[in-house]
């Protein structure tokens, strides 16, 4: 049970997982040993890249910010040089979620590292930080208060043991608050108290509903919360936790020293003292908000839950199958058609994937998943429905999934009927829209097949396909003695046509 | 109980009702005495407008059609010029939601009788057939499917007594399926199977279910049914209903004749003929697809739903209500917030409505939906969900509401957080965009009011306004005692000059 250095190691070891975690102040890289279902970990890198405070005017990465990230990134490159793609995960939080060319900066990762980056929803990342600080405690059954203060978002999480039960991702971080707050470096008791009272307002949407369900323990996660505690205990104000009277204190400190250059805290670093005023005045404002007495400090965080999250989905546990799940029973879906089109989708792939080159897993488990729920607009109105599908599917919180797979479900739902999305279309990433597009056609051709509703099943049908023309055979005569379907598929050949493909059904 | 002439009556006689129904191929009007709850109809007029027709390529209605349009509301307009406005309700369907430039069409009803035109969505038209319809049936307990096959769109209902079960409106229609299927006049054998294979596609959405739920009696309305029942009897083919033999029948005495101009059916204008194959085409098409063996014919139609309906809001029983009631039910809102924010809001209204003209009932009601729901969108996200809010109010079915109506609440809701929505505020007609402006302004102070979600009562406000500029006062001290309402009020002031209001708040 010992950890080997995997870098010693002549061929890629399947069991090592790493996880990258671009966050809007610094970027971080662990690389863990995964041991039955349990990670240890190898590696902890952490730099302090401050993407966030690389946001120009019209919330743009400048170019000196994006070289910071690159350069940080190349280094942590070298460490999983020899990991397999597969076993390595990128996530960008809210400063890649603010940046309006955050694709720009998603290109040249990719060009670099030949790995996608997620960029995940506020709730989503509030997920994965409860997954990874969950994992750091003791299995007990109390309500935990988990808070993340980051440079951009702030997420606060209840849960019990690995279930989250509350979670909500705030706009206030100690990099944007430094920023509205403290620009000039000065710690008065004026920017003190505006930040504190900005952060309150953020509170007020969650206070009541987090104090009426409650916790037991509270646990902060991530830099701020580190070198708070950091800051009480080299001070002499507080021993192994923050306290409400130690915060307290450490508020008036931070007024008396008058400017962050002259704020000298053993053990933390000078330019975490430069974001720790903006960073204590958001804590103390959870502190009074949600009547916190208490915090101490868990070394998980995101960077943890990711890696537990990628270690759930090898065991077959992804979340994302409860997330879909849930929709279709949200939303009264007709759950049998469902399953019929998702069956016949599948079996459509399958006939295609060499010749359309659809081999990866994740191309089955997105088809699979859009078949499913691509009818949830439904409970919109059944008029354009197609379009509300898409709209939900977009937008909704859906724990497991980035905002590339919400985009890319979404834009299979929205082209499931009627014309093809030609906008959609063009808003998806260069590489990826030849596939979906395929995908696209494949649910649209079973959504015809099935579109009696009836449970009768199909009879065998080949699809043969060959770039952008598509054969599909029927056993002879059947078309024959259907035909509605033929005139649908006579209808689909047309709609086809304008998208160059070039349709064939007998 | 006999009738009286109202137009011989010296003094707008209140008890009198008048519905217009724009239809895609006729206009009708009906004018009727309100007498214990029942309907008396005095008079009824119906024109063929053929606005449906005069769509031009671009989907624009044609200055003809306009004026072709215009001129039968002259006329309608002089039957009608003693009742009060609130009186008369008129409807537009699917020729003006196709329409794209139906404002304009709206705008000079609108100024040629100072009576707004509300536009209705599929369903909502469904549920208004079957009102009428069921108020001219015995009441019996059987379930009905109620069939209504207009210019441009086919409503199908089930239900039982005053009750919709099902309803659905289909894109097919007699004078559209006249376009696409029989433009030349001629009548073939296989211009009458593509317009029913057109047609069961339609069809296959609803009929898994409508043939699951079933109905004992079957019930067709407006023109197209009344003249297939005519040509049947006047052919011979059947007696006071039409059977699924008679059709057969009379689909190939139509392809025999060959051409539109060589039908002369006795009782049947030569007007309504050139529409009949298509008309037939698709009522046969209904027959197979949703098993329907006899149908018989109700003088109950569109017109005569939005009597009822506009009856029951008189006697307090408005089906909006129950929608909006629902709406919050489904979506699993906070209701008590949502009642305080109701409230306040009303009471904000009560002290402006005279300095903004604000007195009609109608932003009383609007105002009042818009704070009950305005929280819908949390369902969705919590991330921007003002804006799933506006989204599921937008394209919701909600039995009741015109589509202006929906626009409107959607607009209320999208603007009641974060910056004022000047993109939507600009889509709303001109004569509206003042007051629901102002309605917005009140439901966001009333939301800022209640951000602390406590139950606490709050005291007893003052709200003056003068144009742009806005007080609002609180008790003596109160402010000072609640910092964070007076940051949201300052952060709000800010929101406000943006649109160059001026608020001030101690």
């Amino acid at each position: 049970m010992h950890a080997q250095d995997p870098s010693q190691a002549p061929t890629p070891e399947p069991s090592l997982l790493a996880a990258i975690d671009l966050g809007s102040n610094s970027f971080h890289i662990i690389v863990s040993q995964l041991f039955a279902g349990e990670l240890k970990p190898l590696d902890v890198l952490s730099e302090k890249v401050q993407l966030a405070a690389g946001l120009d005017a019209d919330d743009c990465l400048t170019e000196d910010a994006m070289a910071r990230g690159l350069e940080c990134l190349g280094r942590f490159g070298q460490r999983i040089s020899e990991l397999p793609r597969q076993s390595i995960r990128i996530v960008g939080t809210n400063a890649l979620r603010q940046a309006r060319n955050s694709d720009e900066f998603i290109r040249r990762v990719q060009a670099l590292l030949g790995i996608p980056v997620e960029v995940i929803a506020g709730r989503e990342e509030a997920r994965l930080i409860y997954l990874g600080v969950a994992h750091t405690l003791a299995d007990d059954s109390g309500r935990r208060l988990v808070v993340d203060i980051g440079g951009g978002s702030t997420e606060c999480i209840i849960g019990e043991r690995f279930e989250p039960r509350v979670r909500e991702s705030l706009h206030m971080g100690c990099v944007s608050y430094t920023d509205q707050f403290f620009a000039d470096g000065h710690i008065t008791e004026t920017a003190m108290r505006a930040a504190r009272t900005a952060a309150m307002q953020e509170l007020l949407s969650i206070r009541r509903d987090y104090r009426r369900l409650g916790w037991s323990s509270s646990v902060g996660a991530s830099g701020t919360v580190k070198a708070t505690l950091q800051a009480c205990i080299s001070l002499g104000f507080s021993h192994e936790q923050i306290t409400r009277q130690a915060l307290d204190q450490l508020c008036r400190y931070l007024v008396e020293c008058k400017n962050v250059e002259q704020l000298h805290i053993d053990g933390i670093k000078p330019e975490r003292c430069s974001v720790l005023p903006a960073g204590v005045a958001i804590l103390s404002a959870i502190f009074e908000s949600l009547g916190v007495e208490q915090m101490s400090f868990s070394e998980g965080a995101l960077r943890e839950g990711v890696l537990y999250d990628m270690a759930g989905r090898l065991r077959h546990e992804d979340v994302r199958e409860r997330t879909i799940h849930a929709l279709t029973r949200r939303y009264l879906l007709d759950r049998k058609q469902a399953t019929r089109i998702e069956a016949t989708a599948l079996i459509a792939l399958a006939q295609v994937k060499d010749d359309w080159d659809l081999e990866a897993g994740s191309y089955h488990d997105m088809l699979s998943w859009a078949a499913r729920c691509h009818e949830i607009g439904l409970a919109v109105s059944h008029s354009q429905f197609h379009k509300h599908s898409a709209y939900l599917l977009q937008h909704s919180d859906l724990p497991g999934f980035t905002r590339l797979e919400q985009q890319l479900l979404a834009f299979l739902v929205r082209g499931h009927r009627r014309k093809f999305p030609k906008e959609e279309y063009r808003q998806l990433p260069d590489e990826l829209r030849h596939p979906y597009r395929y995908l696209c056609l494949l649910l649209r051709l079973s959504v015809i097949m099935h579109r009696s509703r009836s449970k009768a099943r199909l009879p065998a049908f080949t699809l043969r396909v060959d770039g952008t023309r598509i054969d599909l055979t029927f056993p002879p005569g059947w078309l024959d003695h259907h035909p509605l379907t033929r005139a649908d598929l006579e209808q689909e050949a047309a709609y086809l046509r304008s998208i160059d493909f070039k349709l064939k059904a007998n």
